[in-house]
Parts: C-alpha cells; structure tokens; sequence
C-alpha cells in the first residue's frame, strides 16, 4: 500500500528548529535511529516519514505536515497512536493537531453504533438539543440516585447519565444499583411517554467491563458512560465494535492530553475525532465559561469534529458540560445549534424542586433560546 | 473503610489561589457539585476529599495534599486514576505529584511478576546492569531483525525487544515474526550457554492481545514489550496478573502526561509507581542527554520510584534509553547504579560489527564505569 496518511503538528521556532523538528518527527515515529543511520533505500522512501510543509502559524509557532504510509498504521487504533504520537508525546512543544486519515482506513473502524440520528430515533426527539444531567453525588444512595433519575425523566429530560465518579466496589453493587435505577426511570417512562435514556458508568476492572456491560443491556438499557482515557481508547472501541451498545464517552483523565494548548493533542482532535473513531455516539467535553478554561472556538472545534463528515462514520452528538447554568442557555444555542446535548449537573439539579423542575426549567430555556435565534 | 489515601498536587499560586484549587479539587473528584450543593453531613464529611495542607514550594507553585477515604478507589486502578486524577486532569496547572496508598489498597495489585530479582535470576546475571537493545529499523524483514537480535545475544546482551514502532498488520504476521526471532535468540542462546531474553512488542487490536501473549508464551518467550498508555494500563495489569509474564513498560503515547513540568503526572510518579502498580518488571523511560529534554534528578526520580519499597509489590527495573553513547557509560553507572537496564539502540546497532560488537562494545564500557564508581 503506498497510500499515506498525514499527521499535521504544531512545533515551536524558529523555522529552522521546527524543520530539524519535523524532520526528526518523521524519524522518531518510525525507524526510530539517529539521522545518519545507514539506512536502506527501500526505508529511507518506503517507512521513514515523509516532512510534506513546514510553515509559520499566526502564535508564533510552525505546522509541520508529515506524510506518513498509511499500512504502518494497519495494526489498529493503538498503532496508529503509536505512529502519530508515540514517542512524539514525549517531545515538549509538540501538539498533533490534525489527522487526514485515507479511506481504506477509516472504514476498518465500525464508528458510532447509533450516531446523532439513531440516538434522536431512540429517543423521538427531533429539532432540539438534547438535556442530559449527571446522576450525583458521589456517597448518595441507590435509591436517592433512583430518584433523581426518576425526576429528570419525568420533567422532560433526555439523559441520565452516572456520574463518572460514581464507584461501584463490586459486580454485585453495580448489578444492584444499575437494575434499581434503570427500573426507576423506565417506570418514570412508561408514566410520560417518553423514552428517557439511563447510561450507567461502565468502570471497574478490566476483567469484568464485558460482563458489566452485557448486564446493563441484559435489563434493558441502550448504553453506557465510559471514560475512554482510562478504560483505554482501543478497549472502548473493541467493547463497541462487538454490540449494538450507545456509548457516551466522558474525558476523565484525558485532559493531560490537550489542557495545556503548547504539546499534546489539539482538543477537538482528541475529544471529537478520536472519540468517534473508537465509535462515540456522545461526547462530552468540557464547556466554554465553566470552570475548566476552554473557550468558545475550541468548544465549537471539537463539535464540528464530532459532527463533520468522517469517511463513512455516523456523527457524534457533541455534549458541553460543566457549569453549566441557565443563563448561558443562549450562547449554548448559538455555539452548538441543535445537534448537541446539554450536559447540565449540579445546577440542573440545585434547581428549587430538584431534577424534575431543573429538566423544565432547562428544557424552558432552551426553547426560548432557541427560539431567539430563529427570530 | 475510614482509612484515606493521600494525593499530592502541584498548584498555581498565589496561596489563596492554590487554597481555593484544592478545595475545588476535593469537591471535583468526589461529589463534583458547586460548593454551596446542599451536601448530605455524611457525604461531606465522609466522600468529599479533606484538604490536609497547602503550603508553598520553591518553584513559586504550591503543594497540596488532599486526603480522599480509600473506599473510593475500591473499583480498582480505574477507579483509583478516576479519584485522583479524573477531572482534575483537565485543570489547567494542575500536576500530580505523588500518591500515598494504603497497605490494604496496595495489597490488591499484584505488582510485577518477577520484579528485579526474578529477572536477574531468569538472565543469570549479578552485581551489574543489563544491556537491552531495540531491534528495528521498522522496514526490516524479519531475518534481518532475528540476525540482529541473535548478534546481540552473541555480543552478551541481557534483552533484546522489539522497537515499540514494529508493526504486525496481522496476528499470523506477530507469530511468523516473533517466532523466527524467537528461534534465532534461542540458538545463539544454546551457543553462548547465556540466556538473553526477547520481548516481542505486544500491541494489535485489544481482541487480538491476550491472544498474540499467550502466543509468545507458547514458543517459550518470557515476556513482552508493550506500551500501556496505548493499550490501557488496567489492561496490561489485568494481562500480567493472569499469567507468568514478564512485562517491560514502554512509554509511547504517555509523554503528554508529564514532559510539560507544569501539569499532568510527576514524571516519576507516571514511570515508576504507576507501571509498578501495573505489573512492570522494567519500565523504559527517556534518560537524560538525550533528544526527550529530562534531567538527571528526573531520571533518578524514576529509578527510585521503580525501586524503593511499596508495599509488597517486586521492584521495577528502571531502562534509561533514548540517545544513551559509548561516552555517558559513567554518568550511567552513577545515576542508576547496578539495578538498571541500559537501553540502547541506534548507537549500539551503528557500533562497526554490528549488535554483537556493539553489545560487547557497551558491556566493556558498563564494566569500565562501574569499576571507575567502585574505586
């Protein structure tokens, strides 16, 4: 195969520096030997990286495209993690911030299972964000969490979803508190009409994430939360790939990955395309004037990757969270239009009269946003 | 479970800044609720993380130690990285500088199968450091990466693994492949009447992993090489604690966690304690002079981490590599002293002769340095 795929970084100055960089890069993550290596012909052309631009950016920084032959990147997602950023994530400075990855490679991922479409059908929700809140806190009962499950299906929510710090000791505890929940908010269903999902957070020890899953579809649900960075990217995809199962991906101890803007992997590269190619149906990531210093343009990068067209893989609903309040209702409309889910936690829940009238009151503001920007 | 661990953070000042980040942090990681969530007495006191200090560090930052009750990292490593790590991960200027687990918390990980002694034991080797070199260039057929492994057990070598960039785009790939170095190192073996060992690169789709392990174990291979940031660190705990495998760490894809100084995971704490946690019998990280930009003290760091006492777990052999020459044999001896493995590479297979000079050629210069240290 002599087809290439190209990583695109970004690299400190000057010019000079950035080109001995890139052209290092393209070393690095392939042959791996000092520049002088005596290296065959057929390498030289055939593995090493080829160094395709190197040009100044607007922050005083260089992108550097690299061509990579897109067959050293057959051996799955972790080889072509490995080939783009492997030992490159240990050079300071360096930021992978695009992937332009051939056909023939992006169709050997499944992708989403359900993707925006599929998710809105479950759902019969059409033309409007999506509300998701988090079951919390952390020490609350199975019943208290039952509950407030039970109050946001019934105030008109469409997620609920496990807080991802929530801790289950045991197969046994999960089983218990999953089944109590799940039947708490298919009761709340069957009472309005509506299709309410609950995606419990798929964690505990690796040995047993299959069968934790398998139990969460065996009563009925559709999916699971799952921090990706933690379970592992390719783990995530694999449990995915295997069943028809809806994945809401939570960037738990990702954020070493992008939240200093100087190295590591673009944000929106990462919780977009990354997410969906390991078949994220739901991404969820932190939103602009919370509490976690993204801002507005980096939000709408990671839905626009999340949402783009991507070989043949269905969308990924893109879903901002954290801090999330009712007065920001509007710029939320305007930042992610339609396609999104509002991940709203502690201040849907703060709300007077609790989750069941934090739905509404969200739901609420989400129409009148919406409808403003219509107008 | 009233008994806590203990993570330490490095944060941004000034003191009422850092204050105030811990304090968001033990709310984050655990109930992650605004502070003024009408908590539950017993969630507040029992789940929420207590700040145990706040005091300032002579680079200008502060250090903050936050004591969280163990029973929240019941779930296993997952949930552990989870608690202490999870969302924090994505604070800007947030860095993890050390974990203190309790004995009963320590005790559920197995730890390295072999640890340093056992390797020693497999190799035969006493008193001095192991020589382990890299077979590549990626793009060598499988005969010229088995000669060049066989050179270096003829040479003396202790481990020849596979450069973490080889590829096998298929499962009967990985078994013609690692088979005929197997053979190759297993002849030159009997020749030698030594037992250098090599560890194939464990990387493919997840489904394929305990598959191709199992695999190496069947043509009579110790252990294996492989990279847990890309495979998933609960994952190759859950692969080495099922089995008698030796597990060598690579660091691919996980320098984005520490080589910016100023967030993530001590670079220590990531390379020593977390792949012992996992099982690592040695842990590869980059050494200092070479092309990755870290300092003696962090190399030293990571060695004493990988080595010094916690809990029952074996110790970790620390493999400095990356850039390592003929003329640092010294600086080697003294940073890591006899309880290492000096990875080299590129300058080991460029010496004239080839791997079996150039494994002699380095074993005379590692005799040379620690006679020098002795005298």
């Amino acid at each position: 195969m002599s087809e290439r795929l190209t990583a695109v970084y970004e690299l400190p100055g000057p010019a000079s520096e950035a080109e001995r960089a890139a052209a290092l890069i393209a070393f690095e993550e392939t042959v791996e030997v000092p520049l002088d290596f005596p290296l065959a012909p057929a390498i030289r052309d055939g593995i090493v990286g080829r160094v395709d631009a190197v040009a100044p950016i607007d922050n005083g920084r260089f992108r550097a495209e690299i061509a990579f032959p897109a067959a050293l990147a057959s051996g799955g997602l972790g080889t072509l993690l490995n080939l783009v950023f492997g030992n490159a994530s240990i050079w300071p400075g360096v930021r992978l911030v695009d992937l332009r990855l051939p056909d023939a490679l992006l169709s050997s991922f499944k992708g989403p299972n359900f993707g925006v479409s599929g998710l809105r059908r479950l759902l019969g929700v059409e033309g409007r964000p999506l509300l998701a809140t988090a079951l919390k806190p952390m020490g609350s009962s199975h019943a208290e969490l039952a509950k407030t499950a039970a109050d946001f299906a019934r105030g008109g929510g469409d997620i609920a979803k496990d807080d991802q710090n929530l801790v289950d000791a045991s197969f046994a505890d999960f089983k218990e508190r999953v089944s109590l929940i799940a039947e708490a908010v298919a009761r709340a269903n069957a009472g309005s009409g509506r299709n309410c999902l609950y995606l419990p957070h798929l964690s505990g020890p690796q040995e047993e994430l299959a069968a934790r899953l398998d139990f969460a579809l065996s009563v009925g649900l559709k999916g699971v939360l799952v921090c990706p960075a933690i379970v592992g990217l390719d783990q995530v995809r694999a449990l995915a790939a295997s069943r028809k199962v809806l994945i809401m991906a939570h960037p738990a101890f990702s954020g070493a990955f992008y939240c200093d803007r100087s190295h590591g992997v673009e944000t929106s590269l990462y919780l977009g395309t990354l997410m969906r190619l390991i078949g994220a149906d739901v991404t969820v990531f932190p939103n602009a004037g919370g509490r976690f210093g993204f801002t507005r343009e980096e939000c709408r990068a990671v839905a626009a990757r999340a949402r783009s067209p991507l070989g043949a893989l269905a969308p990924c609903l893109p879903a901002p969270g954290g801090g999330m309040r009712l007065d920001n209702a509007a710029a939320m409309a305007e930042d992610f239009g339609a396609d999104a889910a509002w991940l709203v936690g502690g201040s849907l829940l703060m709300q007077p009269g609790g989750a069941e009238a934090g739905a509404r009151a969200f739901l609420a503001a989400m129409r009148e946003a919406a409808a403003e920007i219509r107008d």
